[in-house]
C-alpha cells in the first residue's frame, strides 16, 4: 500500500498525518512547534507510542527532513519512495482555487500571492509546501485550499452591498471557510444515511473555536456564514462575528485607535465567548461556570443564539433543509450545546433523541425517527479529506 | 375637537402635520425646507390646496412662529390654544427612552446627550422641541424615540460578542431604528385581523429608503434588523447593512482613507442598492432596467437574498410566525419585490393571492386562504402614532 501525508503548515508549527492508502488508515502523525525559534518540539506518535524532543529547528526544509528522517529511523517506512502523495492545508484560495490543485510553481506563488486574504497563514504553508518540494522532488503535492469549496457560490450571496468597484479592483467579496471540513461532513453523512448527497439540502454547523454555518445543496456550498476573512458570521471563542459595521470607526475613536487593523486584532482575539464573559473562550469553561456567573451563560445564550438565527436564514435560503450537521469540538462533543440549538427548532418539527444525543458515539443521527430534519454528529476528518484530494488528483490511490 | 401635531424636525428641515383628534384626521400639513439656509421654502398643504412660498427662515423659532401663524390666517385655527399637544419624532432614545416621554427640559438635554448615537437626527430635533416650547409654553409636548419600541429587546439579542465592557463603558449595544413603524403596523395588523397583538408572532418588514426587520412577540419587539446604529441588517437603498467587519480596515486601506468614519459614510451613503447597481438608490429604477442591466437585477436579487435570510432567522428565533407584514415605500407599494420575498416561504406553506397583492390598497392580507403565515400589506403611519403617544401620555385626547 501507498502512504500519503497530510500536512497543515504554518509560520512557526508543522502538523502532518501519515495514512495508508486505499484503507485510509493513520500509521503515524506528529507536530513540530517552534518552528524557527528557539527550544522547537518535535512530536512523533506511532503504534500507540509518543516521542518528544526538544531542540531548535530553524526552518521548514530542516523539520521535514527531520520528520522523513525519523519516519526511517522508527522504520515506519523503508524509504521516501513509500510516500505517493502530499497533501497541504491551505487557508486562502481567493477566487482563482475552485478545487484542489496538484501543486507547480506557479501555484505555489498564487498561494504567497493571496497571503493578502490570510497573512498568517498562507506564507507558512507556501513554505511548508517548498520544503516538501526540495526534499521530495518527485512526489506530487497537492493545495486543498478551505475556500474552494465555497467557489460554488452565486454572486448573490458572495457579493457585499458595497460599490461594485470594490469587487472588480480589491477582490472584495465573501470567501467563507472550513470549506474542507464543510465538503467533508456533507459528504459522509449522505453516505452514512445512504441518500445521493445531490438529493440532500443539508445545514452544517461547524463549532469549533473558530466556527461557521454552510448552506449545502446538490453537494454545493449555496451560502456560508463566514465572510471575507474568518472575522465574519457567528460568535466564536475569540471572535466576535457579525457586528454593526459602524462599530468599527465609534470603538477605534472610544479606545483611541488610530490603526483600524488594531481593532480588527481586537474583534479577532479579545471578542467572541472570551469577550462576552470575561471568564474564557472556551465552551466548557463556560458550561462548567454558567449557574454562579451571568455572564458565562450570557455567553453561552448569545453563542447558540446566532447559530440558531444562522440556520434559521439557511432553512430559508434552501427552502427547507433535510439533514442538520454538528460537527469540529463543540459541535461533534457537546451535547448539551446541540439541544439548545436543535430544540429551537420543536417548532417546525425538529426533535432530539436524547439517548442519542447524549450517549452515541462518532457518525450518528441523534434526531428521532417522527423528526422532520436529520439532525447528525458527524466527526469531521480535514487531514483525511485532504488524503482523498490528492488521491482524486493525482490517482495514486494504488 | 382638540388638535395634535406630529412634528419630525431636522437641522434643516421641519415637516409637520396637524391632527384633529379623537377622529385622527389630517387637516393640515407642510414642511419648511431649507431651514437656516438661504432661500428656505415654506409649505402648507390643506383642503385639497397647497400654499407655497419662498424666503429665509433662519432658525427653528422662526419656522414654528411662522406656521402658527399661518394656520390662523387661513383659519385651520382660531387661536393656539386649539392645539392641545404636539408630538416629536426623535431619531436616537439609548437606554433611556424605554417609552415615549412628555417633554420637560432635563428630557430635552438628555436628547442632546444622546446626538453621538444620531448627529444628524437628534441636534435638529431637540432645536424644534425648543422652538415649540419657547412659542406655545403651555402645551405639553411628547418625544417619541425610534428605539424606545426595541428597549423590550432581551440583552441575548441586543448585545454584541465583543468585549463586555465596551457595553459598560461606551453603551455598545443594538438599538434598532424603525420602532414607531413597527410599533404601529404590528398594532393596526392585530386590528385588521380582530386578534389580540399579544397573541400573535409577527415579522414585520419595514422596506423604505432605510430598511428594517423586525421579530415582534407578545406585542414586544423581540429583535431587530438595525443594530447600533442605522447601516446594520440588510441591504438598503444607499447602506450596506451587515458586512464582514473586518472590510472596514481592508478598505480603508485600499482606498487610502484615515478617518475610519469616512470609510463609514461610504458605507451609508455609496453602497446598498445604488453601491451594487451603478445605477439608483430608488427601486422603482433598478425594476424598470433589470432587463438590460445586469447589476440592476444583481441589486434587486441581494435585496430580496438578504430580506430573506433575516426572516428565515427570525421565524427560527420566534419558533414560526403568525404573520409577515409588508410596508414603507417598497414594502407598502411594490407588489414584485413582495411577491419575491414571501414566495420564498413557498416551502413551509406560505402563498401569495396574486391578486390582493397587486390589485389591492391599504391595508389588506395578500396571501390565500390556506396560507400558513398570513402575509399583509399595513402602509405605516409614524405621525399617527406619534399622536396617539401623545394622547395616550397627556390624556388630552378630549
Amino acid at each position: 500500500m501507498s502512504k500519503i501525508m497530510a500536512v497543515n503548515s504554518g509560520s512557526s508549527t508543522l502538523k502532518w498525518k501519515l495514512y495508508t492508502v486505499p484503507d485510509e488508515k493513520v500509521i503515524a502523525k506528529g507536530m513540530v512547534d517552534r518552528l524557527g525559534l528557539s527550544d522547537s518540539v518535535f512530536e512523533v506518535e506511532f503504534d500507540g507510542k509518543k516521542i518528544s524532543e526538544m531542540g531548535d529547528i530553524p526552518d521548514h526544509t530542516t523539520a521535514v527532513n527531520k520528520m522523513l528522517d525519523k519516519l526511517i529511523d522508527l522504520k515506519i517506512i523503508n524509504s521516501y519512495d513509500e510516500i505517493t502523495g502530499v497533501g497541504h492545508r491551505v487557508v486562502a484560495g481567493g477566487s482563482i482555487f475552485k478545487d484542489s490543485a496538484i501543486v507547480t510553481p506557479r501555484v505555489v506563488q498564487q498561494i504567497r500571492n493571496l497571503s493578502e486574504f490570510a497573512p498568517l497563514h498562507n506564507p507558512g504553508q507556501a513554505a511548508g509546501i517548498d520544503a516538501f518540494e526540495k526534499i521530495l522532488p518527485d512526489v506530487p503535492q497537492v493545495a486543498v485550499f478551505d475556500t474552494s469549496f465555497h467557489q460554488t457560490m452565486d454572486p448573490v450571496n458572495y457579493l457585499y452591498s458595497i460599490p461594485y468597484e470594490y469587487y472588480e479592483k480589491y477582490g472584495v467579496r465573501k470567501f467563507g471557510a472550513h470549506g474542507t471540513s464543510h465538503r467533508y461532513v456533507s459528504q459522509a453523512a449522505a453516505d452514512y444515511l445512504h441518500k445521493p448527497l445531490n438529493d440532500l439540502k443539508i445545514i452544517s454547523c461547524h463549532l469549533g473555536s473558530g466556527a461557521s454555518i454552510d448552506a449545502i445543496e446538490d453537494g454545493k456550498s449555496v451560502d456560508t456564514s463566514m465572510g471575507f476573512t474568518p472575522l465574519a458570521g457567528i460568535t466564536m471563542s475569540t471572535r466576535s462575528g457579525d457586528i454593526d459595521p459602524s462599530l468599527v470607526a465609534y470603538l477605534m475613536q472610544k479606545l483611541k485607535i488610530t490603526d483600524p487593523t488594531e481593532m480588527v486584532k481586537i474583534l479577532n482575539t479579545k471578542s467572541g465567548l472570551l469577550g462576552i464573559s470575561g471568564v474564557s473562550p472556551d465552551m466548557r469553561d463556560l458550561l462548567a461556570t454558567r449557574d454562579e456567573n451571568d455572564r458565562s451563560d450570557l455567553a453561552i445564550k448569545i453563542y447558540v443564539n446566532r447559530i440558531v438565527k444562522y440556520i434559521g436564514s439557511y432553512i430559508a435560503l434552501l427552502g427547507g433543509t433535510d439533514v442538520l450537521i454538528f460537527t469540529a469540538g463543540t459541535g461533534a462533543k457537546n451535547a448539551e450545546i446541540r439541544a439548545d440549538i436543535a430544540n429551537s427548532f420543536n417548532y417546525m418539527g425538529v426533535k432530539i433523541d436524547k439517548k442519542a444525543n447524549e450517549d452515541g458515539h462518532g457518525t450518528r443521527v441523534i434526531s428521532t425517527k417522527d423528526s422532520t430534519v436529520q439532525v447528525m454528529v458527524v466527526p469531521t476528518d480535514e487531514e483525511l479529506m485532504i488524503v482523498r484530494d490528492v488521491i482524486r488528483l493525482t490517482k495514486y490511490s494504488d
